[in-house]
């Protein structure tokens, strides 16, 4: 047979996926994969049911023309910015084909989200991480690092904020600090904003409102409307370039599913309405409390997050391994998110988009595991 | 700014979307772009409707087991084979990422089916294109042009049956010499069967039972249940090989949307049960007659299909873009399908899966433009 592509060097399973796996092999709780256990809201499965049947053949690849007014409602921009993707997932593979390519280095911090390094290098561009540290108030940018890690190759920054892993929201000066220096050495920025509606404190600042001419920002309906199976993604663009996105777009999947589509254009304008967000960060900010407090209870020093549905602890001595095997709980190991740099030692990214019950059942195996 | 990346020249709207586009604002029958007008059947529809809050989040990458299930079992392969994809379009693209790059040829066939040569550009290969000839059967392999097109370079072969834009079936003699070939080669063979269950005549040969060791076999839920706006679709590998291909499939749009995944597992073995793609294969020929027939009386030389939903005829003196927007019907130029030969002359790609009056009133109108 001739060879596959050297690209399948990029094939293995994620650390996600296969905690995921594992966590079903073995009959675990899984406090790993982000997905909820709650269903998606009841007005987004009933559009979903009056769509299907009525909106099912291709829509245009740029978006259906409800869905891309309903996006540029929420978030206040103009719907000619707007490009409807099939996930998150793929909006940021369609700004990396975009944006990079061979001789490119794109920045990103570490801990990192594990798509933005296959996909850096599956379009030829080198990955470049840049750590973040560890200070007083927890998880903090080190803006210095960040300029010496820019070099005239630097084509693009990956910045997301609300932050998976950590959960940190960047402040705005620290978001100026980046705006600034992209400015200075002019790069692209790509603002991962998925969790824009799962914050416990301060609103989060978008990017996009201090540089909106260089800032690409992507967003996700599976994360806002707890249907992460659901691929149903977006990027709005500085003014004048979601048509050369959509164009490469329409390569990559045509266009995102148009049923899912108009079901999430009406449910967008709903949650607004309805108070469907408050409702889920209350939600969500009573589970984060709960696994915090379990957690310091058996000794983990807990890093509690200003945003997302994800909480980090040091909890020595634990490999996420032997825990999801013989202690029936998944967690992710830190060093996961690692590539050019060591992990902190003993840390672990714990899911809390889980139920109190899971959450507490969790504890109580934990409490077991330690107690070995 | 920063420049965009030089990927971004293969951003221009597709002529699909454009006709599509102006036939939307010329108030044109649609016979350009490929979507039914027919709703897909209700088994489908209520097979989603039941799929929506129970199968919300991620799938594995690798696609659902009940599906992957469902896949394996119609198409007489193992499981382990499927990789489920973000519709068909993403399948050819995981595969163009799976199996080569820079310094590669992709040989297909011209009339090309568009978005293969974007594909191969987008990955960094060169795509090579062989003309069908049309001799006295109609359109027709040149084998010999195939084997002049060959080098140490070629690393895979794309084949589309049935073949859109012309409607061919390939025969058993004609695949074969592409399998002997591709063997004495050695070389990949990717085979586009989305149409395999839209036929006239004889069912097609699956490239995969000639050469099962370097076939990937592509299919489509959205060409087979008539939703083409579902994003759901499927590769078939050699044994051993659909982990590569899903590993990459996880960078690109992590799964396809799991409550399509789970209506469509359910909706592909009741459509083998229950007859449907018979009725949709009388009711296709019924209408590939009327239109056949309609644009004979008109004077145009028609290429009867032997599968798909499109067929080809020529027309003398009429431009394509003139008669959407002054005649109200929307076609696909034939010049469209050719980068690398010259098409044959006045020929059009007219697609049936429109309604018997919508065919008619097509007819009606073009012979009021031809008469002008």
């Amino acid at each position: 047979m001739p060879s596959l592509h050297a690209r399948t060097s990029l094939s293995a399973e994620s650390i996600f996926s296969r905690m995921s796996r594992l966590a079903l092999q073995h009959g675990a709780i899984n406090l790993g994969q982000g997905f909820p256990s709650n269903p998606p809201p009841t007005f987004l499965l009933e559009a979903a049911r009056q769509a299907v049947g009525t909106v099912d053949q291709y829509s245009p690849p740029i978006g259906l023309p409800l869905l891309r007014e309903a996006v540029a409602q929420d978030l206040e921009v103009n719907a000619e910015q707007v490009v409807i993707t099939c996930g998150a997932t793929e909006a940021m593979l369609a700004l990396a084909q975009t944006l990079y390519g061979a001789g490119d280095e794109v920045i990103a911090f570490e801990p990192v989200f594990d798509i933005y390094v296959p996909q850096t290098e599956i379009v030829g561009a080198k990955f470049v991480g840049v750590p973040m540290v560890l200070g007083a108030a927890g998880w903090e940018l080190d803006i210095d690092a960040l300029r010496q890690a820019i070099t005239p190759r630097t084509k693009a920054l990956i910045i997301n904020s609300p932050f998976n892993p950590t959960g940190s929201i960047f402040t705005r000066a620290e978001l100026q600090a980046v705006v600034d220096l992209a400015r200075q050495h002019d790069f692209w920025l790509i603002s991962d904003e998925v969790y824009d509606e799962l914050y416990y404190a301060e609103r989060p600042i978008s990017l996009r409102t201090l540089a909106p001419e260089r800032t690409f920002t992507v967003g996700s309906a599976g994360k806002r409307l707890e249907a992460t199976g659901w691929r149903i993604g977006w990027i709005i663009t500085p003014e004048g370039l979601a048509p050369e996105v959509a164009g490469l777009h329409q390569w990559t999947t045509f266009c995102a599913p148009a049923p899912l589509q108009a079901a999430v254009a009406s449910a967008l304008i709903e949650a607004r309405q309805n108070g469907f967000y408050d409702q889920l960060r209350a939600s969500y900010a009573a589970r984060m409390q709960s696994l915090a407090a379990g957690l310091r209870q058996l000794g983990a020093e807990v890093f509690t997050p200003q945003g997302t549905y994800f909480l980090t602890a040091r909890l020595p001595n634990v490999n996420a391994e032997e825990l999801v095997i013989r202690g029936g709980v998944a967690v992710i190991p830190m060093s996961a998110f690692y590539r050019q740099h060591a992990a902190p030692p003993d840390m672990m990214r714990f899911a809390f988009c889980k139920k109190e019950a899971e959450i507490q059942e969790a504890l109580r195996r934990l409490k077991t595991f330690l107690e070995r």
